[in-house]
């Protein structure tokens, strides 16, 4: 099959390698000449504007567009719903709020076209592991594009098997799921990443916890040796062990914890749907605290203190 | 009456101050000298030694016990346990975790002493607004001790009546309240300042909010207004809109706020007891956080963020 | 001056009532007639349509709008659009979300209306006590509405003054605050309800550690007796102890405990703008949690817990 | 090597039984003769009494105890002290705080004997997945014991190597961990268990939010994805995954989940050090609320409600 990739970053890039690695045909765009020169000596068909790159797809086209942000999704969307003609196939597989795809896949059919919205995880380990994807969309264009989506998941020899799962679909065991209509494969993908930071949090408590402790604990000798056999064994664990061979004390790190759109959108989410979710809205909260230097909120801890105790807390050393 | 006090800090001279105020005789110690001579000055007989002040006081004596901290308070108790005699009267009125309260009143009790632990509410504003008392103890000594008591605490006049209480203890409606046996006045004051916590940190977060609005509100003004008629109409609020009337800014504190032993003994026994507490313990842990620099934890999820995404969190600037 | 009042509940007809009871004229209207009758036998004129209500009044007219629900409000603002006069106001004083109101003031003034949104605090009690305003809007409009605005606040004598405020706006002293343009009004009531989450949550959880301790604590005389003299004295303390006088088990509540809009706006306004909320999210959640029987989440842990331990989790006796 | 086994519930059995697969004798104890014989018929020596099991064992002797309660271990450990001779030892296997592993540590040492304590997981598993085991205690006896600790461990195949450990400890790579002296290796083991409960709530508040979704997602089929590629992979999800798998609404599971020692060590801990838990007591919060029914919190928070709205919330259906 043929695959167009609109954005040629750090998972853009890999996915069309991936793609193109298992015998397909990519064509790559973007508005980074050098990106396209890269991949284009790897094989692809280059494209200098959406519009070429539409130009070189045979009908029914596929596009993916994997671009890092809202506003410039959104634009290239627009152009490519003047481009592409009924019947191709736009995939989004960026992060995107699942209310967007769902807006997007019907603005999408409107015109005749057909639109995934594929949640993305692997992060710039996928090229070679492969990526989880949860899709959103039409049974029938999922259907159609597997081969596309096969080549990209990590495949079934990558987990042990899971048992009464034999008269299930066979895709989820090979890493992929098709979650629903529009919006649903991001959905399930902004879950995933809710989970995600309450895990990362969880662990990172855990570890200050240990750092604390009045033992001297080896940390790399410690998540080193749960990643055998102990309950919280995890591909986070086995990064974390990973980081804390490298550096013991994580001197590299500022502290400073960005977020990106899932987490907020969980707990926006969340509170929509009257869930209760205590773990992945405090994991949210510590990366913003962790961008705060003293916050107004704990001047005015202090500033009740004094109000009632005379207490005049200690200022910064 | 006659009370003897240790520990003539902010507490326990002001105590003594507004008991000698309402008539009663006061006998003053402390390890600070000026600190005697200061309430000596005000009428009160002056001791250099527990064992002058038992000397001073008539049998059957009341010893105010108000000691900064865990162990000067229990070498105190110790020693006037060699100095006291059957009949004679501890009241122990620090912050002291109940259950040291509780084994304290058993080995008073032993020796034929009587043990009240009283929970003092009221802060710097005590001497004028009167103290809040919580007390663990035998029911007779309470009453016995009554005219002390009264002394200290607020009034009836303080806060409109509760209605239905017309066939009830009339104590609490001035301010004090018979608890329980010896623990139980530190568990309720234990549990009050845990629920302090969680108001302050409650006001803190939202004056935060307002802070980080798209407006530029004056919080000077919209808390000065809440004071009447809203809903969290409250002390600390009254002390919230003093502070900011100084200082909108609160630029002379630093953010880093101190926690005492009743925030932790709350979280403690509510674990202990599998009572779920999260906005005592969030409030216990946003005290804890505000006192660190970027924390191991916050590094940590750096790190994880770095092994699956090549994200590097920006250096402080 | 001349008050009409959309909507006469339990928020609404106590407004027009306490606007009356200071001099003004008050026009009523609500879809129940008898709502409107019984403000009519008060002294107030009575309207059977939102035309009627807005004929009997003389320009440049005032309209206060209180509604319960959004949709509702949304439906009358638009039908008043077409019935005012420019120069006209609008007052939306219901609980909205900010950005609404934001929108609102401006869909208002692009015909040449004025609009205030108004925050107001004080439930049942306001008729009595007054209500706590925050007013969202052009300066000039609650620069010329203060006699109906003064009428409603509780005023200077129902707080001690705050120290430092003589060169300060003296309204926030009686009660009431300007707090910006459209939206602010609520922005501040979105915010003082989130706060108001929090402490009653700290409230609630202390309770259920009195509770849960060894002792057998008298929750009326304990609440009664911080009323006077303690740290976390409020009106919400006021209404706890009112209420465990009544009944100590509080065995009339289900223990099901609703959510308003503010709430949850308050979360999704922080997350929006990156400020912690540990306590205030907390708060809602535990709302949530309080109206779900066993949860999916708690099954899925039993799920895990079976899975790695083996434990299978009693069933509900 | 001769190993002697006090407790052969699901974990102390099945320890047995491995480290007997791996060619070491065995000499087997519990209270239940039906278990005894069980591991007898395995080719294990009986004991009916810890004098018999002591005398089955050649100098110097080791005891693995694995009890499930803390009276019975601190009695089995007391009686133990009076038949073993010095240069024994003695391994406590169970869920200890590591404050009594310290403790109980230098109490055995005071007799001459060498004691461990070891952190174990793997659960149910363990048998054929190995145990990670987490080591406090002298170096030279974790040395000398090592035949036994590494044929109790999953080996270093069942998890990819990490990289620049090659001048570290090999023992971690293998699923084993000397993490200081007596008492470090229940704390390590505290530490993982409280990350595990933050990450079990993690993936619980998931779930719970993918069961709320407007859309109807497949959570058998989700997770299943999720173990291939994606970053929440991890042992959790596994077992997630298959019990969704034989049910997919989770039905036989009552929702009431228990907590063990460690979850609540944990925060005891961590207070203690002032360090933030939020996830961590979150999750162990939201045990606590699973197992109540209406908590007198919730019903508070509606007798608040009631006192200044006049809202009644509505009773349970």
């Amino acid at each position: 099959m043929q695959l167009g990739m609109v954005g040629l970053g750090r998972m853009g890039g890999n996915i069309l390698r991936r793609v193109m690695q298992a015998g397909h045909e990519g064509v790559a765009f973007d508005r980074d000449d050098a990106a396209v020169a890269t991949l284009v000596a790897e094989g692809a068909a280059g494209a200098t504007s959406l519009k070429e790159l539409v130009g070189l797809l045979r009908a029914p086209r596929t596009v993916w567009v994997m671009l890092p942000a809202g506003e410039i999704t959104e634009a290239a969307l627009t152009e490519l719903h003047g481009l592409l003609s009924p019947g191709d196939t736009i995939i989004e597989g960026g992060n995107s709020f699942w209310k967007d795809s769902a807006r997007r896949g019907a603005e999408a059919e409107a015109r005749g076209l057909h639109y995934l919205d594929i949640g993305t995880s692997g992060g710039v380990w996928g090229l070679k592991r492969g990526y989880c994807l949860m899709i959103g969309g039409p049974a029938e264009v999922v259907q159609r594009l597997d081969p596309i989506l096969a080549a990209l998941v990590p495949g079934a020899g990558t987990a042990l098997p899971t048992e009464g799962r034999e008269a299930r679909d066979p895709r989820p065991a090979q890493g992929y799921v098709h979650c629903g209509p529009n919006g649903a494969g991001h959905y399930a993908k902004m879950v995933h990443n809710g989970i995600e930071y309450g895990m990362m949090q969880a662990m990172a408590e855990g570890l200050d916890l240990m750092r604390a402790a009045p033992f001297d604990l080896d940390l790399p000798d410690i998540t080193e040796a749960w990643r055998r056999g102990s309950v919280v064994s995890s591909w986070l664990l086995d990064l974390t062990a990973q980081a804390l061979a490298y550096d013991p004390d994580l001197a590299e790190y500022s502290g400073h914890v960005s977020d990106s759109g899932e987490g907020r959108w969980t707990v926006d989410t969340a509170v929509e749907q009257a869930v209760p979710v205590p773990v992945l809205a405090a994991a949210l909260f510590a990366r913003f605290r962790s961008r705060q230097e003293a916050s107004f909120a704990d001047k005015a801890l202090s500033a009740m203190r004094k109000g009632f105790g005379g207490h005049l807390e200690p200022k910064k050393g």
